[in-house]
């Protein structure tokens, strides 16, 4: 397939910016062709404009429509077969066998979102009839979820097809009703273009209306900031660093309308290694966790970049952690902007008072490698230095031993949010450590026992979110079925005769779906 | 029932500030006694404090102790008989058999959040089991919503039972399972004094941490703004004006952690007489409406403030909707404030281009006695004059007679958030007019046709909220059971065992729960 280095605005392509600029692969710096334009505000708007217009339409689209359009898009991202992988590891560095894992859980999460909306029963539906005895005479009441409108989707770089083009994001925008304008990612344009054309080949297959996805290029932040700011975008979905989040969130709030961002900025996904676990499987602990810290280059949002436990004198589980990770062959970084970042995080890390540097792994000298960092602290230097809690992205960990549970309960309460904590414990270190996981619900959205953070699992009851500055909305999950309910708000139906009635809330229930009827759930 | 004049910090009184003030009757304008002591910032802290200890105990209390406890409050504000009606009176000028529906309202939305707490799927549990022979295994995943934490909730004024101590708020974030600080409004001090004693000494009685509900008094923004920018405060509710919750969502998402702000800052809601409606009932819809748009002297924040409808000669109906409205006698507003914020905004009204004034009822020269006003413009005026779509809080309305279908889709499409829109129609109006009825939809949070919007139902289906300004959350309701995830977010636990597990996770289900066990609804 030929990529065209042009903006997908609706169902043609535009290139009327007068700004090119061009993918590079990470691990030898060359440039790929061709150069992409960088979408003109005049694009923007025309993308955004035919999303306000396709919404009109693709908002009455009954579930089992959008379904074929979701389960469309996995086919033909499947069509796009090996170009789609050869480009991806081009433009990323990441390997072969991992980006057709990743292709596998966007095709997966892709059909997930297809079945959950043949279910059906999302849009919580309530039903309260009316009761005319009643005095004063209560009126019929029903409500149900319904679309946010035209919504604006970043893509991530670590994930240049999960969280990416037709990713979580994307996909529960659509499966809600909403029609998107998707910023395609910088680093990896022409995988952008590949997919934005599958999905775009998937909405005319199945029937929806053009501008029900638009895709627009940009190196600039100008592009995202102009989709954040134009008055019909309803709602944003980002993945990727706390900076660019926390900007895109109070460009958002300083609207003249505020809209919602869903902004999921990473985190360090503490790790607790308590005693009975340290002693029973420091080894296995060592091997895995460090495992855990190199995985895809230490670039996954849940990342584990804090492993606390108790009483400095681990050395055992100190050195064979150093010796996994120094075992990792260094891999290759996303981009340039993202090594440097981290050579930058780690070279602090290196310089600050009460922290050690354990191992700094080997590095050849082309190309974006990165090496794993394994540094070391104390609880009383954790406890005084804030900035030790902050994300180095890369395959960097901090180790900190802490002196007793009374400062490991302290560390943990002064806390700030992140998307994961994980325990290693045996039944009785549960028991004596009751506290800490009370503590623990309270920072993140996933707590995770005897296992390792990265590797979000694709399901109904996932929660890849938590308390800020993990994200923006700790209400909310960007994986998972649970992460349409972003896109979506309740509308009320008073009084309304059964034709006008959406069919979700009819009396036969014409879907089969759950609804809550007069507070009791039924089908 | 004697009133201290003191804040209500956890189990105790407090009256440290110097700042006295006084409720004053809005009939007669005299000052209530005893003066009311302003909260110190160090009584909104020692609140606070309170709320972050008991909120460690508070949140681990079942559906059922939460429900015990709520049923208490209902218990515990009947107790205080016909005194707390008497002092509300004397506060608000409202009359007593309103005071008396509400106070009945307020409890059973009381009862009905604790039935709601019973039945339990409020949390959402959701449970995907483990599949060890997948590759790569998959694990055991299982989440539900958890309260946020320590909440601030703000009275407001016009419904001082309903909407203020044991209002909607303070009930859904303590069904969630948040402590509450709760910021009293300075036009009713002495009903909240009563009725936050009430929620105390429930507290007591059924055995909830001290600090589970606190309640500081004050006249000056400060003290509403400490709440707010305090950093264990994790959300705040608000029903009241543009400007006041603009301010909260303001200062809530510029502290280091934004937190959610869930104002309801009132609307217009718009009301669409269509023509065979227009033709069929007009007389009564004149009376219907006058009745509603003076209700409780306007200060409904539903409260009917746009009547469109085709066609400048329906001098009839306009006829009759200003005889209805001069017939309601002149009522009471609850605050000077109030009433001299209605005065200058019909004066502007009155002297805006393109608006006639058809009505100005009579008004009693002593007391913040307010008159109902009518006014008329047209379609094309109120498309050129976007500060008529504004809300004036009080018993006014303005009726606008527009020219075509095709203007009033116009009208109806440029139209910002409200709470309600309304439709009186027939069959017929209904089929042609579809198109509005889409539009409507995406303006605001109920729809209600052949009724009016005034007269809120507790109940699950209501959606009492809608797009920005409305509220600065459309994903929510204040009023109604939903209103309970608003305090709230999800929790994920994996590979937890089933001792460590909350009950409403666990395999036997023991509290006999609807959850979402792998994709599929069971009980």
């Amino acid at each position: 397939m030929g990529l065209s280095g042009k903006n997908i605005i609706g169902n043609s392509l535009s290139a009327e910016g007068k700004i090119i600029f061009y993918a590079e692969n990470p691990a030898n710096g060359s440039k790929l062709q061709p150069g992409f334009h960088e979408a003109s505000e005049k694009e923007i708007w025309m993308a955004i404009e035919k999303a306000v217009t396709a919404f009109q339409q693709y908002r009455k689209m009954s579930g089992k429509q959008k379904s074929d359009f979701l389960d469309a898009i996995a086919d033909e991202i499947i069509s796009l077969g090996d170009d789609l992988i050869a480009r991806c590891m081009e433009e990323t560095g990441l390997p072969e066998a991992r980006l057709k894992g990743e292709r596998g859980r966007t095709v997966t999460q892709l059909k997930m979102f297809a079945t959950y909306l043949r279910e059906g029963s999302w849009v919580e539906a309530r039903i309260d009839t009316a009761d005319p005895a009643r005095t004063p005479p209560k009126t019929d009441i029903r409500s149900m979820l319904k679309a946010l409108g035209p919504v604006g989707v970043f893509g991530a770089s670590n994930f240049p097809l999960a969280f990416s083009v037709a990713g979580g994001d994307t996909t529960s925008a659509l499966a809600a009703g909403c029609t998107v304008v998707f910023k395609a990612h910088a680093a990896h344009p022409g995988t952008c273009e590949m997919v934005g054309s599958a999905i775009v080949k998937a909405a005319k297959k199945t029937g929806m209306p053009e501008g029900t996805f638009s895709m627009v290029q940009g190196k600039s932040t100008a592009v995202g900031l102009a989709v954040v700011r134009h008055p019909r975008i309803k709602a944003i979905g980002f993945t990727g660093s706390y900076r660019g989040g926390k900007a895109l969130f109070d460009v958002a709030n300083s609207r003249p309308v505020p809209i919602p961002v869903y902004a999921e900025m990473g985190s360090t996904n503490p790790v607790f290694i308590l005693p009975g676990a340290m002693g029973e499987r420091q080894q296995a602990i060592a091997k895995d966790l460090a495992a855990s810290v190199t995985l895809g280059v230490g670039q996954f949002c849940t990342n584990p970049g804090l492993v606390f436990y108790e009483k400095e004198e681990q050395t055992n589980f100190v050195h064979a952690f150093s010796r996994s990770l120094e075992d990792v062959a260094p891999g290759v970084m996303l981009t340039a902007y993202i090594q440097e970042a981290y050579q930058a995080g780690v070279e602090k890390l290196t310089k600050t008072k009460g922290v050690r540097t354990l191992l700094q792994g080997r590095t050849p000298e082309n190309g974006c490698y990165a090496p794993a960092y394994l540094f070391q602290s104390t609880g009383e230097a954790f406890l005084q230095d804030h900035s030790l809690e902050e994300e180095v992205f890369g395959p960097s960990t901090l180790a900190v031993a802490v002196d007793d549970k009374a400062q490991l309960l302290l560390i943990a309460n002064r806390l700030g949010g992140h998307l994961t904590a994980t325990l290693h414990a045996t039944e009785r270190d549960l028991q004596e450590y009751a506290d800490l996981v009370a503590i623990l619900e309270q920072k993140v959205g996933r707590l995770i026992l005897n296992g390792y953070p990265t590797g979000v699992e694709v399901t109904h009851a996932m929660v890849h979110g938590g308390p800020y500055p993990a994200t923006t909305d700790s209400r909310s999950t960007s994986v998972g079925t649970d992460a349409i309910k972003r896109f979506a708000r309740p509308v009320c139906y008073q009084n309304f005769p059964q034709s006008l009635l959406p069919d979700e809330l009819k009396d036969e229930n014409p879907l089969v779906l759950w609804r809550m009827v007069n507070g009791k759930w039924e089908k």
